[in-house]
């Protein structure tokens, strides 16, 4: 069996390993239990198409993590994580999709082995992949332990990017710029929808200089017109159509890590309204940049970009951006900081979002994104390369 | 606003919302809530790229179906479900990951309004997207009403395809092959994995004869050499080996409708136990698609396969396959419905299985396999088309 080249040093994984353990200590946590393949992959280096059975990480306070889930899964977790062997603990199929039998039974007798059992265990009680089943089986199991949602306690560790993680992200922001290039060069009237969709894809997983390209968390969403405002629809086989608006909502992605970027096409002369929206989102987006600066807070950044929307006429609601990072379907979000007036979250060097000042109207929708990182000083950088502005064609 | 081509007819979707209430009734269910994404498109037509916030149908014995789901979501709905509008109920962004809210809060006051207060009500307690915290705030808000877990009870009523769903089974079958075939001309010593892959994605979406694809619900598995035991890690940018197997584990879809199609390449003169074990599985799958016929038991398909596979010499262990048709990340099986010793489900025509003899050994994996359909008489038909053999490059 060869180990797979692991995706950052076994240092990273201990700088990781002490911020969640300090944060346990500070909540008071014996034992964290976490299912969000996210987490998983961040603490242990995990990375598999399986959250679709049960499987997770215990985090001890003064032991390795132990890798949890099915038994093949269990040889993935041999060649991708950087415990030993003998962290990696794993149940028989008997247990999945049976009536009589659950995975958390064979759970809750290695977190009572490990002392759990009158413990105070953190578990992510609102992450997807871990059902109300799972609780339900792990509280009859351990009647004495207290579980505690610890949802996005290891989610708030991943906040501020290491060098290590930033050399991803920008590797992802290079595959997210090529693919919004391809994308507006290919775009035309009486192109179906799906063709375009397919080529996003061969460049999203082509990569760039050698950098291989992994798949997104999100597919590809590209509505057109008046669908702008269903923005969650995915594609079909209808063409492109003259005098409509098509905005793209995209992400590279290196070894899990994306860098989302959003483009906006117009087949025909924009409308005069989205022109000037247009103008008002950039210059929202140059203030939202500069606002975007260690010392300010997350409201900061959406602040400024909503003020510069409103002397423009433009009412913005909702927030305009949150954290990204490392992710796994279904989402690509982080689910910690948001840029919006009510986040005071302060912002440091490291943090990066997908800053997403969108516009949908009632015949079209303006998607002109930039995924930043916050620097040591000054303005915010962006990760992704390609003209802030409406492509019009 | 257009309404979205219909998948289905509405004497489809009445067909489907019988069923379901059959059972409801059956199973002494005033009310059910269902989050699967698959079955909600299944009863409704709603489809969109939104199960990562908190969504569902609500299934009534004697009124139409309710979905509810985010405010930009129910827009979604609007253009996809069969239901009007007035069947559609959403809740605004305040209630989406907030510390002091929660959208389960406004579908319980729904269920109330529903007269549900003090109801039966099913709910998918082991579904992906059910989280405990879900379960537990629901349960909070209604704590008169009695959760019974019906995680399965749409899915089963899922297994009978009808002649509609068929051809969307059979255009996902055209799609499969296509991709298969791609693969197996553009695989080759010195590739990067990742290269092929993105290939794959692209005939994926293309579809063929104007069907246009949609997005498998699990992304190509393709391991090679002794990573055929660890079958779900995915691609990097690795190239092909000499003497080196590689089985690709991929799927057509056409409008949410999958049909895995599996086959395998070994770049090189195959190993002789390796062509032993292709023998073997060919003669299986035989004997298995003859067996795969009204009357007979799940678990009569599975017996006929390891007979043939016993007669070689060789132990298989596990399901060897499983109930497909609709789906959405992160599985494409539809969790009824096993091919093993312990399914006696009874054989119907119109059940669609992918059925997978696969055989995992320590430095190669052999994956054969067929979507098939139980039909009115005699042996099961295939829906993939592609010599059922190793491919040796």
């Amino acid at each position: 069996m060869t180990k797979h080249e692991p995706a950052f040093s076994v240092a990273e994984y201990q700088r990781r390993l002490s911020l969640v353990r300090g944060r346990m200590e500070a909540e008071g946590l014996d034992i964290l239990f976490v299912t969000n393949p996210s987490n998983m992959a961040w603490l242990t280096g995990y990375d598999g198409w399986s959250f679709y059975v049960h499987q997770g990480v215990i985090v001890l306070p003064d032991a390795d993590p132990l890798w949890w889930g099915r038994y093949m899964d269990g040889f993935g977790a041999h060649r991708t994580v950087w415990m030993s062997n003998d962290r990696v603990l794993s149940y028989s199929d008997d247990y999945i999709q049976s009536d009589d039998r659950h995975p958390m039974q064979t759970l809750a007798a290695h977190l009572g082995d490990l002392g759990g059992a009158e413990a105070r265990i953190g578990v992510e009680k609102e992450n997807y992949y871990f059902t109300a089943r799972a609780m339900e089986v792990l509280s009859a199991e351990l009647p004495q332990a207290v579980f505690v949602d610890a949802t996005n306690l290891c989610n708030w560790q991943r906040t501020v990017k290491s060098a290590e993680e930033l050399v991803f992200m920008r590797k992802a922001g290079a595959i997210s710029s090529k693919m919004i290039r391809g994308l507006m060069e290919r775009v035309e009237v009486g192109l179906p929808k799906n063709e375009l969709v397919a080529d996003i894809y061969r460049d999203a997983l082509m990569g760039v200089d050698g950098d291989w390209g992994d798949y997104p968390a999100i597919v590809p969403l590209l509505p057109s017109g008046s669908d702008a405002a269903a923005a969650h629809l995915t594609w079909d086989g209808r063409p492109f159509q003259k005098d409509e608006a098509t905005f793209f909502e995209i992400s590279g992605c290196y070894r899990r890590y994306h860098a989302p970027f959003c483009r906006t096409v117009f087949l025909g002369d924009p409308p005069r309204e989205m022109r000037h929206a247009e103008a008002a989102v950039a210059r929202g987006i140059e203030a939202g940049l500069k606002a975007a600066t260690p010392g300010n807070r997350a409201c900061d950044v959406a602040i400024a970009l909503k003020s510069e929307l409103e002397r423009a006429g433009i009412t913005k609601t909702g927030r305009v951006g949150y954290a990204v990072g490392l992710s796994y379907p279904p989402d690509w979000g982080e689910h910690t900081v948001s840029l919006r007036e009510t986040d005071e979250t302060l912002l440091r060097p490291g943090m990066t979002f997908h800053f997403m000042p969108a516009l949908w109207m009632e015949d079209w929708g303006l998607e002109l994104t930039e995924t930043i990182v916050i620097g040591e000083s000054g303005p915010a950088e962006c990760l992704c390369d390609f003209p802030r502005a409406l492509v019009a064609k």
